[in-house]
């Protein structure tokens, strides 16, 4: 195989990018100087020596515990859970939150073969009941099998002693209600709030 | 930086990858067992240690003179015109063309500084002059561009005693009539064939 087709083939295995896309991208790094190709390759290697799950949150991150279980300024008293790692920076973003994060590491999906030993559950309920947590948000994803999840954890931590609570439902910001799908008008419809 | 942001940053510098695919790809990677990057980081240093353009005809290859312009097999009075290298393979897959190949580099774009001296012109009419060549094939892209640089290409060649031809324009196979645009119907309706 020639170095070229073995590049769309590795580009190729990423989600998204189909054989079409890969090959575009290869021959645009042909036209690229070398450079930009080794620096690819080289932040590649790098997130795999040094990126690892934060050993008390499941953050990714270069050091354990993770930027944010390091910080003393965030609130330890508050611990959003969500599916993935992916998830914190969007609501980093925010700069809304102050809290810790639990990445659960997935979602239940029997159908998947996903099931509640392979989420970080008891490592929640662990940290929870070492004390000193006041809230737990499930900040899981609006759809079935997230619902599902939330449950779950919700009743894992009945007996934990602190107020759990999950992410509001609604109108997304900036959307259309003439587009807005019909379960989701319902939740927003059941949560109305007075003005 | 870190090295996830490191990593986002450099998937972004890539086209159609947004800063947001780019996240999504990274966490994507961070999720497989770490060879797969590994895999595709070594796959960006080879195209750049290896791959080089073809001293004949700027095919991108890992041998010069490129398996095309060493096949004994193909038809040395025939090269096909092309943009770019990528363009090859889009031939090469119909099966149908024996020909030889020349990469022009690009096409003439003077709004983006790109001109005659630019494109590897002289060296396909010193092809065609050295002898041998009975046909020259214009696969320029069907835009302004790609016109203008089939134009230019053509009457450098005016005085090289080779026949000069061009892909046919028309309705592409598969398409609707309802959606084609009228250029190319207006084309369709010139270059009509008798059934």
């Amino acid at each position: 195989m020639s170095a070229i087709d073995d590049l769309v083939s590795e580009l190729s295995r990423l989600p998204t990018i189909g054989r079409k896309s890969a090959l575009r991208l290869t021959y645009h790094l042909l036209r690229q100087p070398g450079e930009q190709s080794r620096r690819l390759a080289a932040a590649l290697i790098a997130i795999v020596e040094k990126v690892k799950p934060c050993a008390e949150c499941g953050n990714l991150t270069e050091a354990s515990p993770c930027a944010l279980c390091a910080d003393p300024r965030r609130d330890r008293s508050i611990i959003c859970v969500v599916e993935e790692a992916s998830d914190i920076p969007a609501i980093e973003r925010t700069g809304e939150y102050r809290g810790l994060y639990h990445v659960l590491g997935g979602r239940l999906a029997p159908l998947d073969g996903v099931g509640p030993e392979d989420l970080a559950v008891a490592q929640l309920v662990r940290r929870v009941t070492a004390g000193g947590v006041r809230e737990v948000i499930l900040a899981t994803n609006p759809k079935l099998e997230g619902e599902a999840t939330a449950l779950y954890v919700q009743e894992q931590l009945r007996d934990a002693g602190v107020t759990v609570s999950r992410l509001a439902r609604g109108l997304p910001i900036g959307g259309d209600l003439e587009y807005a799908d019909g379960v989701t008008i319902v939740q927003a419809l059941a949560a109305r709030r007075a003005m």
